[in-house]
């Protein structure tokens, strides 16, 4: 039987997923595949580490250039994260004629670009399932089961932790403070979960996803990004009586020129940020630390995908079905037969500002006559159209009230400057909350 | 640029999809794939009915055999349905060297394992993604992306008709035949619905979808198979109370070899029925003529893909989608890529009498001393162990009561033989309704 040699690079979670993945699963994996898998090398930081998965030490090597040098390793899994020596290594092997299986999120939306560009020149295959949502197989279906379908919008819940964390404080009314503890006692959040509860994990990802679906070239800084920190307890309480549960979501959607505006690319708006949306919507049942993308294209109309966005088992699964791909172009003589993301952008990223959906705004104020119809009139002045208002009585005597307005569609820029404005109002207690609210 | 010729036999709402598709998205789909598809020839059977989408007319054509006998038709697409011409021209066109691509379930269900044997013989692929839930990348899911995990169980709302009507019952309280008729005036239904209510329709999809995810050789009568039409507005207020949904499910599951029984192949169950679901489970919030399906593996663990199952662009940009794949094979010379299901079977089926599952029983019986003992005993008596009981007051003061019995898991043997006595009694007032409960 034909082997596939491959060597992998980094051994931590994902890759003893994966190790463990292509033990147990040899016989189906021959079975579908015609060939067998063969681990050649395995490039580890510190050999002596205990490990949940058994390394035989005759694979193990401490050196990444003994996986670039060994001629019997066809494919290169890419498991040691970072965008340095990760980098290093990936392109190393594309110039040697290697294939490469990445897991890194990080590294193909800061540089995938000149790795993609390598990859072409070379002749060679990149695949990279496992760097965006785990197991769901995101990444094939956009390139190959859209292939002929044109998308118009993505909704993706696509960072496990934050989900989990939202869905704590949804569910039992906690604080962010003791959801995010919860979650990092069970191991969902990290001990810094800047990068997750930032909304930086998730735009790194809707940067890979926008370039499938739409042919667009951007960057995680270029991505509108806010995260979860600002929520209270009492934006989950609101939401539900108004109809809307409350996520973190990864967006990028085509949006229509504007009259007046200049010729040129068209536009996708790319957001990362807390967003209202229905509560009977699917996207409002995907619970914990689970992953799922709401796709809508033009034939096709809605779909989603659900599935567990990260561990040992669900990425290395991902990594484990690329790597089987890959072995089927490599036995078929057929690399490059699903052309990687072109280099050259299709559409362009509309400014921030220009930004249309519906907002939640949550004033602090005083209770005196007169402020909701100030607050009125100051967003009328913008054209900013209300679908509801509430107010409730205010349960402390303290003289502070909140007070919600839900928005129509409504121009981001608009909203900012009403705000600003409300927000020098002396009967402005606090500074508003914004919250962005997609119908789906 | 490198051309594909196809030739599309059956023009009618999908045949629409698939050609409009085509020449809407020639840009992308020229982009992605990096050469042309050209529609060669389209066999219509009256080439003087209107239709929605225009045909050439040099395209056109009344003879199967001009598809064949066309050297620059490089795949036949088939999509005239049934299992008698669709076969002929299928196994033509393989037979001749020619790719397939085919949105017929009832052919690949009843007739599959021939087409696949031949294609393989002739080194030709076959592609069929729209034969199974429209535009949703399950078959491709199956045969790639999850090419490296073991698939534990398949839950699947595949039939978009009946999901329709269900939901209509479940939130409107309408009875059967009003859902029906709405649901035949929406065109979710056809004017002979019988295919689709009686869970045949679900029942030939199984079998393709059990193929792929246990490699199981099943033909669509051996499924243990039940339809909705004996379902009435109540069983979905009494499931509501007990925190379910009734939904059409198509269920594959790997099971444990009993205790005690002979050596063989592994088993599964494969049965298509009513199926009483969580509340809060997010098949249950799968609403509509949407599809569905539930996939539990080893390693992704719980997984599921939506979207919508029929009409002529989702089935069409399914079908597409199959062409730019089996194009992609064409340009690359790597037919046989991803290896047909095998024609020996790796599975079993386990007799519908060895079932487990929880059951739903709902008794109609006299509003006398006695009657809940008498039936609590009957299951005792077969080792059914009770998890709920509802009985109310009976508003019609008829003497007939209904009473609801939920068992835990019990043995589908031990339950039909309960009701079976329990139906005899003199204080059973009509047959007893059984609804399976699943909890995913």
């Amino acid at each position: 039987m034909r082997e596939v040699g491959i060597g992998i690079a980094g051994f931590g979670t994902v890759g003893g997923g994966v190790l463990s993945i292509l033990e147990n699963h040899a016989p189906e994996i021959e079975a579908r595949l015609g060939a067998r898998i063969v681990v050649r090398r395995v490039a580890v930081r510190d050999p002596a580490k205990e490990r949940a998965v058994s390394l035989r030490p005759a694979l193990v090597t401490t050196r990444l250039d003994d996986l670039l040098e060994d001629p019997k390793v066809e494919v290169v899994v890419e498991l040691i994260g970072g965008t340095g020596e990760a980098y290093d290594l990936v392109t190393g092997a594309l110039s040697r004629g290697k294939h490469v299986v990445t897991a890194n999120k990080a590294l193909i939306a800061a540089r995938g670009e000149a790795i993609f560009r390598l990859a072409v020149e070379r002749g060679v295959d990149v695949y990279y399932e496992g760097a965006v949502c785990g197991g769901i197989p995101i990444i094939r279906t956009l390139r190959e089961a859209l292939a002929s379908d044109r998308i118009q919008s993505l909704h993706g819940i696509v960072n496990g932790t934050t989900n989990y964390i939202l869905t704590g404080m949804a569910e039992r009314g906690e604080p962010l403070s003791r959801a995010l503890a919860e979650a990092q006692r069970l191991g969902y959040a990290e001990a810094d979960p800047t990068l997750d509860v930032s909304g930086g994990d998730a735009a790194q990802k809707l940067c890979i996803l926008a370039q499938l679906a739409f042919g667009a070239r951007l960057r995680p800084e270029e991505v509108l990004t806010e995260g979860i920190l600002a929520l209270e307890p009492q934006d989950f309480q609101w939401g539900r009586d108004f109809g809307y549960a409350l996520k973190l979501l990864a967006i990028a959607r085509r949006v229509e020129r504007g009259e007046g505006e200049p010729p040129g690319l068209d536009q996708i708006e790319a957001r990362v940020h807390p967003a209202f949306i229905p509560r009977d919507s699917l996207l409002a049942g995907v619970r914990g630390a689970f992953n799922a993308v709401l796709l809508r294209s033009e034939a096709l109309g809605p779909s989603m995908l659900f599935g567990q966005g990260a561990g040992a088992l669900p990425t290395g699964s991902a990594v484990v079905a690329d790597i089987i791909d890959l072995s089927r172009n490599i036995v078929a003589s057929s690399p490059g037969r699903v052309p990687l993301p072109p280099a050259t952008p299709r559409v362009g990223l509309r400014a921030h500002a220009e930004i249309r959906c519906g907002y939640y705004l949550r004033f602090t104020v005083k209770d005196v006559p007169g402020v909701l119809a100030r607050i009125a009139t100051g967003l009328a002045q913008r054209r900013i159209s209300i679908a509801a208002v509430q107010q409730r009585e205010q349960a402390d005597g303290g003289g502070a009230v909140p007070l919600v307005f839900v928005t129509h569609g409504a121009r981001e820029a608009d909203v900012k400057s009403a705000i600003a404005e409300i927000d020098r109002y002396d009967t402005t207690l606090a500074p508003t909350r914004l919250i962005r609210i997609e119908s789906l």
